[in-house]
This record gives structure tokens, sequence and C-alpha cells, in this order.
């Protein structure tokens, strides 16, 4: 088949593709994934590039108008039919390595504050044995001498794999007799066996996130952590979300192990690049934790999902086996035992377990509400007695998608907004300081209440007819300029439409209506909440008051609220170190209630009594304004 | 690279085959497997050929100097260098689908003696359930409602493998809530899942033999036996015996992967011819067990057998933990699990153990000697009190191994030999009572006899002068013709020569030197031996009296002598359908001394004084004749 360069433009990357592969397919092998919410069908709208010279093969896709008149056309529409150049704007990239690993969460990060009062009991441990040498009359088989000195020595019933078994007669007899047994916590399977000495025992917490992946290494026998490393999940190319996922892996051939190979691709890369730069051998790390949400463990496992999404919701499996590195397929000791995150329900799953255990909420007698908003927004209420949790569907708009401009928290992004009340000119706040490219979702948050702040929108989100030529008619409706195309890095303008406002009004409903209905079901007010933990990278940006002003976030004193960071990854850690931790968070996900926001008539009352800012009943955000111009408030 | 055509006669079966390839292989890949000791080293002298036409190159090879003249060459150094026409002689051919499947054995082979008062109790079980479906409310994940249903139904601790939780949603939901569970016993392992119904449950016992393999299948649930079918071990071109295996698998790289493949296509042949003729689909087969001496389950699973064979002799692992059919290989349902009989020593395998559990020589008072005879003579002595093994290199004569004119025991083997005291013509028997190609074990042990008893030759052995033109003097030395050239179907005299006499006197003697020094270890005589349990296909042919007055048996009255058959097949058989014998199974080779006969002096002084037709000592054997010509024994 005919073979031709494809090159990248501003990175100047060349690959070489088939005739009719498709242009999102050429950017993924250059190694330049691109955005989807759609798995690559031509509706979402995300993957325009910009053919700049050559021949290709548009196939159609949905693009508006005027970028299709500028030259653009979707990457997963365009095929190729001879070299060609192509430009990839940045607002269509799906940005690399800007995974936050550092939090500006209030709970400490520090290993004596991960463990507190768990102990240091990690998830493999090493034993030194010295064995008896075998005679012609003392001739016992090497597994039943190495049992028997195990169980003499430290009392443990070791467990042998084949694998195992397998090298065993070289390694005792080039060790001399003398060795270390790496074991596994609980099981005493044998994973490792290495001369007597200095063998080093290594574990990963994995947080498995619908859009980013972070792994962390850990030093198992003095509890330290080497280093963290995060990047995007690359099963982002069939689609943003878990059901475009989920969509994508039952209805095509072979779609499931594509999304599992695309998590382990992600995983393995992490777990490659931190080895190679500390200098470790993959048969050192001899354990590992992951955390994530039902639909990623499923994937993750090749599991199949289709059942998470259609009702009523059902998990194949919500609390798994202690499963081995090789039968997941990561790149570590094959024997290294991986635990699991146990999942509630279909969407709460171990990345909420895991940030419940590393929060500690069942072991406060305070009341807590725990909160992770992404594509949906899963929460927990509870404390040391009871925890009853739940997940809406928040869509992904405070992720940057489904908005105009949407994108994600990195560089350019658009993440505070200044309203002039006179004049209405607009001042932005952009992250790394440069010309913004578009507006991630602390922005989308700040810009709601300015805008409400400034009349520019009424408490329904209707744009209100105020003088400014920022505010203007499209075919596609009334739309906000918050940059004109000269300010931006993209050339051209930076819009808020009518559309994406009902977008974000329907998303922060749908959180604040979540929360109110595990109050209710528990005969609760909003007054009961003694502290609300905010986790997940957006807490990271989040503005409270402004979130509290659109009727996000219930109106609390800004002291009841909490930013833990990645609690999903802070978890896992936890659990890799300490033993009783990991027990505990089985039993945590076994005790929490799941309220299924689809059943009954509570979640949608609720969520159509959200639909405006803050909210239809004014009582419940005593600290908001009534009404337009009303400042206040210092944002 | 250039492809050539080999053809091979009488079968007319042609291969196409790269230049360079050695008959050897591509008789292989014909479906011809040729014999072979060294493993293709060219020193054994087994894999006689003669090119009838075409280009090939020799290399060289051990091969006696008439058979070159004769046009003949070993396959393993006769390389292909353009199309060829091959001749396989008889006597070169591993013979085919030749296994010996019904016993001549005494002991019983009905289901019910099988399983005799052990209970059907089998290595997996089927539970039906019926389970609660699902709903917005009880919206507990696929595998807890499984798993509360099965604890409650039948009060049993289910555990999951990833392999079954990928499937297990569509499996429910296909069925309906309603389904059979099929468990392994013991671990209560999750097999498989059908829906409610006349599920079936099959299972396989495995005799892994090092020359033979035989495969029986069983119906689980009633417990009786569908069918049986062996074939030669495939790991045969590698080398003939143990020994010259285990040096393949540890000196050539890849060897061992290659003696594992060859023994799981032998066996994974075999399920699947008869899974085909039964009708039956390899997911309905759900569980295993496999007998084999101790070198063949470390090849078989890919354990280094390196130090089997260098002192002080260690298996990697005697007892083995149940294992899955993927762990190991085998064609049937991947989560079967298979049961492998656990070793004594290096050289007391699991097939002795299994053969201990189907003679229940441990649950009787009576004194009781089990032997094997096959390369190594394998025994058992004791009783419900006690048990002590052994095991003798007898080597592979008695297999017709090392034998200039040996032979398995197939059609066209001499099995019984008759020599006029007069005239000191021969007769023979042979097996299928067409023309003979060879001698076969039983027919080599009536030859000595009938050797010694017509004075042909002495108590050590030595050929006397006697007056016959069928003993004669060739360049190699004495040898006696059993049959001409013109009475043969190889057209070439059958010969025993003086080096083959003193082969099988070595071998006669370190069998009887192995009972012996069990017996002197426990300070016994042979007179306290109450039964002997001749195991093994040898024992369908031997003839006692035969073995006794060589001194390959003790002398004891012929009807404390028991033909059991393939023990280690029926063992399996019992473990498969009982699992109070499995677990009795693992307890037997527990309880086992093993005696090394290479430590001390004992077996050395017992072996020298046995190189005697009968022994040195004639007090051993009182109802043997003392010299030559003596007839007074009806053969």
């Amino acid at each position: 088949m005919d073979q031709f360069a494809v090159t990248f433009l501003p990175d100047n990357i060349t690959v070489r593709v088939a005739a009719g592969t498709s242009i999102m397919e050429a950017a993924n092998q250059a190694g330049l994934p691109l955005k989807s919410t759609c798995g690559g069908a031509g509706t979402c709208g995300r993957c325009a590039i910009k053919v700049q010279e050559g021949k290709v093969e548009v196939r159609g896709g949905h693009l508006p108008a005027r970028l299709r008149e500028e030259g653009y056309s979707l990457a997963c529409q365009t095929m190729v039919m001879g070299d060609a150049i192509i430009a990839i704007p940045p607002e269509s990239r799906l940005g690399r390595h800007q995974v936050l690993l550092q939090d500006k969460g209030r709970l400490q990060d520090s290993l004596t504050d991960l463990l507190g009062s768990y102990p240091l009991d990690p998830a493999c441990s090493v034993a030194s044995l010295v064995l008896p040498e075998p005679t012609l009359t003392e001739n016992t088989s090497d597994a039943s001498r190495l049992l028997a000195t195990l169980r003499k020595e430290k009392g443990l019933e070791g467990q042998l794999d084949l694998v195992f078994l397998q090298e065993l007669p070289d390694s005792l007899r080039q060790a001399n007799w003398q060795v270390d047994v790496t074991l596994a916590a609980g099981s005493n399977r044998l994973i490792r066996i290495t001369p007597l000495g200095e063998t080093r025992a290594f574990g990963l917490a994995i947080d498995l996130g619908t859009t980013t992946v972070v792994v962390s290494l850990l030093d198992l026998r003095s509890g330290e952590r080497v280093m963290r490393k995060g990047s995007y999940n690359r099963q982002a190319v069939y689609g943003d979300d878990v059901i475009s996922r989920i969509i994508h892996a039952t209805s095509n051939e072979g779609g499931l192990e594509e999304l599992r190979q695309a998590a382990l691709a992600t995983i393995n890369d992490l777990i490659t690049a931190i080895l190679t730069s500390g200098g470790i051998d993959p048969a050192e790390v001899t354990a590992a934790t992951i955390a994530g949400n039902t639909t990623m463990t499923h994937l993750l496992l090749g599991i199949n999902p289709r059942y998470l999404r259609l009702q009523p919701y059902i998990p194949a499996a919500a609390e798994l086996p202690v499963l081995k590195a090789a039968e997941v397929g990561l790149k570590i000791n094959p024997l290294a035992p991986v635990q699991i995150f146990p999942a509630v329900a279909s969407y709460v799953g171990g990345d909420i377990v895991s940030g419940a255990l590393f929060t500690r909420i069942a072991s406060s007698e305070e009341l807590t509400l725990f909160i992770d908003i992404g594509t949906n927004g899963e929460m927990v209420l509870g404390n040391s007695d009871w925890l009853i949790s739940c997940a809406c569907s928040a869509g992904p708009a405070f992720e940057g998608s489904g908005i105009t401009c949407g994108m994600r928290a990195m560089e350019g992004a658009i993440e505070g907004v200044s309203i002039d009340p006179d004049t209405l000119e607009v001042e932005l706040e952009v992250i790394g300081g440069g010309r913004p490219s578009g507006i991630c979702g602390s922005g989308l948050i700040d810009c709601l209440a300015k805008l409400r702040r400034a009349g520019i929108i009424d408490r329904t989100g209707n744009f209100q007819e105020v003088a400014t030529p920022r505010l203007r008619t499209t075919d596609e409706g009334p739309e906000f300029v918050l940059a004109w195309a000269t300010q931006s890095s993209t050339q051209r303008d930076i819009v808020l439409t009518a559309a994406d406002i009902k977008n974000l009004i329907r998303s922060k409903g749908a959180v604040f209506a979540g929360i109110q209905s595990l109050l209710k079901t528990v005969s609760l007010e909003i007054d009961a909440i003694e502290r609300i933990i905010i986790a997940g990278g957006f807490g990271n940006y989040l503005h409270i008051p402004n979130a509290v002003e659109i009727g996000l976030l219930p109106d609390l004193p800004p002291e009841k609220y909490i930013f833990a960071g990645n609690t999903s990854l802070k978890g896992a850690e936890l659990a890799l170190l300490s033993q009783p931790a990991w027990q505990e968070s089985l039993e945590l996900a076994r005790r929490m209630t799941y309220l299924e926001l689809s059943a009954g008539n509570l979640f949608m009352e609720e969520f159509v009594s959200a639909l405006f800012l803050p909210h239809t009943r004014l009582e419940l955000f005593p600290s908001v304004g009534n009404g337009s111009g009303d400042e206040r408030r210092s944002g």
C-alpha cells in the first residue's frame, strides 16, 4: 500500500502513513494527540486542523461554517491521499505532560502526614533466609526447602507461583542458598528471590483518571516517595469522557482491547520513564496499587463495561481480587501484587474510595462532604457513623469540553476574568501569563459570576441588552467576546456563547442538586456540613466564593472548605505503604451507601431548582446578592 | 530460501522444506517421527534411512559400516539439498498410536473398582443458582450478586479470576440470571458460567510418560469414563530417556521450551482428537490431573530441570500448587484446575505416587512391593505403617533401546523365543504374527532365559562354544542370529550380540539390586514380601517365570505377582474423580521415605552380586536351576 509523508506544524514532525489514514491517526503516530470527544465520529468538532499543502480527502464532519471557510477541517474526517503538511492549532492539541503533580492542597503531603496513624506495613516485604544446603541424604526439593526455612524463621506459609518455580533452582544456587525473598503481604505469595543483601523493593501508586494518569514510585522499605510522573490518558483519542469510551469499547470489534492497550501504554510509558531516570530494574518493583473510577478499572482489566451505562447501571465487579502485574499488563515484576481500589457503584469508583481513605472522612465525627468535580460530580457525605455517596452527570463543561472556547487548565487558558461595571471592558488572567487560547473551568466559573454581577446576564443566564461591542449575535445566537482575535494566540475571537452559559448552568446545577439530594436523603440541611473537602485537579484552581456565587457549591464560610489535591493518588500511596489502610479501603467501599440519583424524582426536582444563578431558592445562598450589578463581594 | 519436496516411502507422504533441513526434521513435519536417543547428535544410530533419489548432504554420524555400505545414512545427519525420495525402514520408525490402552492387568478396571471406597467427589462441581435481578435501588455488582447467591444457596465462598470477570456481565444476562456455575473443588474458584440446565463437566486424567502419553476423558457428573487415547511422547526426537532430555533442555538455548512444547503438542493433539470424536467443547472440560515422572513434570511446566541429574539430585519442586489449564498450556477451559501429582524425589515421581494411590499399597497391612520397570526401575516397598521407595538406573534395554535389534513392544517385535535343546534351532513369537523386525523387552528376557537354558551362554552371559551357524563372530564380537535376513521384514539378520547380553544383565541386575537395597534398609528378606505389583506397559508382556529365571524379579510364587497395568493413569483418573483420593496422594508423597541408592555402598554391592544369571547367591533363587541345559521349567 502507498505510504505518504505527513508533516505536522509547528512541531515539524514527519511520519509515514498508508494512503487513507486519517490525520487523527497520523498525529497520534507522531506523538501529537489531538482532542476528541466523539471517538472520531466527526461530531464533536474538537480536532480541527488546517491542511497547508498536499493531497487529502475530507469526508465531512461537524465544523462551524466560519472555520471551514478559513480552511480548517476535522482531523478524524481528513484522509491522507499524498504527502501533506498539516498545521495543528493549539486549541486542537491534547496537551502533553502538563499534568499537575504538586498540589496547592491544604492537606499536607509529607510522608509522615500521609501515613498518619497507619503503620508502615507495605504491600510486599523482604525476608532474609539462610537455607541448609541439600545433600544425598537430605534431598528435599528446592521449593520445600525454601518454604520450610520461611516457616521456621519467619512463621510464614509461603505460596508459590509457577513462574517463580521455573527460575528457582538457579536462583538458589547462584545465591549459594543465602537469599532475600520478597513476599506479597496477606497472601504470602513469593514474588522474587535474590542473593541475600541489599535487596530493594519499590511500589507504584497509580491514579488512573479518565483525563490524566499519575504514577508515583515509593521505596517500600523506607516508605519514601521517590518520584511522581503524570501524563494524559491516551484513551482520550477514543472519546473524552467515560460514556464515549464505553460506547467505543462495546460497539467496535476489538474496541475494548484498544482502550485497554491505550491505558496500559499510558501507564507503562510513565513507569518506564520513572524507572529509567531512577536506575531501577522493573523486577525491583514488587507491588502496585491502582485507583480509578469504575469505568477506568473495567477498561484497564478488559472487563466488559457495557452495563455500566445501561439502566440499572451495574458494574461487573466492585471489589476485585488482588491480581498479579502480568495479568494486568504492568511492566514491573510479573508477580507483583496489584491492589485495585474497590468501587461503590458504576459511577462512584475506586478513586473516590481512595480519596475517602486518604481524607479519613470515616475516622472523624465531623460531618464531611467530600466532592470531586470532573465530568461527573462524585460526592460522599458522612462521618465515622455513616457514609452516603452519589454521582451526578455534571458533563465535561468544567473541564473545558463542550464549551466553544473551552480548554483544560494549562498554559494559555483564561483562569480569571474581571469586567468593569461601567465600561463592561474585560481584563483576563491567563495561565502562564501569555496570550489566551481558550478558557478553563475556573475561568468559566469566574466568567459566569462576573457576567451576572455586571448585569450582562440575568439569573437564568440569558444575555441582557447592554451596550458593548463584546456582546454580539451570530447565526448561532448571542455571544460575549472575552478576547479579540488580535489579542489571542489563536488569531480568533475567544467567546462565551449563550449555549455555553446554558451548558455551564446545567453542570453547576447538577453538582448542587447532587449535594442537596444527599442531604435530603439523610434529612439534613446545608448548615449541618462541618467541612467540605474538594478533591481533584479542578480544586487547585477553583475560587470558592465564585463557585458559591454561581450556585455550584453550598454557601458555607470559606474556612470550612479544604482543598485536598489528588486524593485518589494519595490514597493509593497510602494503601501501598500500609496494609491496614488497604484493608480499610475495602471496608469503606462496603460500608458506603450509594444513592442512585436516577431512581425517583428527588434529584430531578433539585436539578430544576438549581438551573438559576445561584438557585431558585435564594435563601439557600444568603451571602450571595440577589441581582445584577451587585458588587459588594470582592472577587 | 529454496524449498524442496521430500517424499517419504513407503507412506508416500511429501513435505516441502527449506534447503539444509535435516531428514529427521522433514520426517517430523510429515508426521512420521523417527527414533532417536541422542537428540540428533548423530551418536545413537537409531534414525537410519535410505536416500532413494535426490540431492542430500550427509554430515557424518555413527552408523555400522555394513549399513553405510547398503546405502543407509542417519536422518539427523542428512541434509536436504534438492528434491528427494527417502525410504524409512520400519526399525527406524517411532511407531504411532500403538500405545496400549487396555490392560491385561488383574486389578479390575471398572469404575466402581476404580473408586472403591472413595466417594465420587470430583475436581470440579456444578452449582445451579437463580440470582435476583438488579434494579436501580438494588444495584450491587454482578460479581457480588453471584458470590452472595452462591454463599446463601450453597454455603460456599467463591473465588474470582480476572478471565472469569471479563465475560461475566454478558454471561449473566444471556442466561437471564439463572445459571450453572462450575467450581474448582477445594479453592472454590469459579471456572465457568452457563445458562441453568444441562451443563456438562468433563475432566482429563493424563499419564505423561517419557515414552508414551495417555489421556483419559471422564464425565465428572456421572463419574463415567468416556474415552482413552494414547500416543508416543513427541519429546522422543530430543532423546529417548529423561537424561538425554534434561541435557537437551539445559545445554541448548530454547531447549527447555522445545521440550515443553513437544509435550504440550502430544497432550493437546490427544485432547483435540478425543473432544472432536466425543462432540465436546474444550470449555466443557473443567478439570485435569497429570501424573508423570519428576523430569516429565519439570519439562511440561518449563521448570529448570538441571539439578535433577546433578548430585545430590534435587527437584525444583516435589509438591506443586494446583495450576490453571492456561498456565500449563492445556487446550481445555483456561480456568480448569490442574492437579499435578507430587513427586517423592528426582527419580521417584508423580507417576509412582499415582500408582501407589491406585493400588492402595498404603491401605493394606500386607507387605507389598510395587515396581515399575522402564528406563529406571522405580519401586516402593511397604504397607499401611510405612513406605520406602527408590529408583535404580536400569537403562532402556527392556524398552528395546541400546540393544542392536531392540524395539518397542509393537507389531513385528519378537516377544517370545524357543530354542531346540538339540538342534539349537529357534522358533519365534512375533507380535501381530508377521515377519519380525526386532525384539522387544519381553522377548529379550525370554531370549536370555532360553540362551542360558540351551547352554549357549553361561551364568556370566558369555557365549559358549556350541555348534550352530547362528552363533558367529563379527568385527564387533560374537552374536547370535535369532532370525535370518530372509525371514525378517527388514531384510537383515536379527541378532543378539554379546554386548547386548551384558547390557541386559546390567539392567536386570540394577532392578534386583534396587529391590535388595530396599529390603536390607528395613532389615527384611525376600520372603517377607506378601505381594508384588507390576506396573506399566512392560508388565503386560512380561513372563514372570522368565523374569525370575534371569534374576530380574525375586523368586516368589507366581500367585504373589499382580499385573496392575497403567497405574499412573488409573491413579490420575481416581484423583480426578475423588478429592479425598487426591488429598491422599499428597499425603502419600509426604510419607514415602526415599532411599538414594548412590549414597553409600549398599546398592553397588548388591548390583555387582546381581551381574550373574540369575545371581551370584543362588540361594536367593531356589526355584531356578543351576546350569545350562536345565529344562525342568516349562517356559
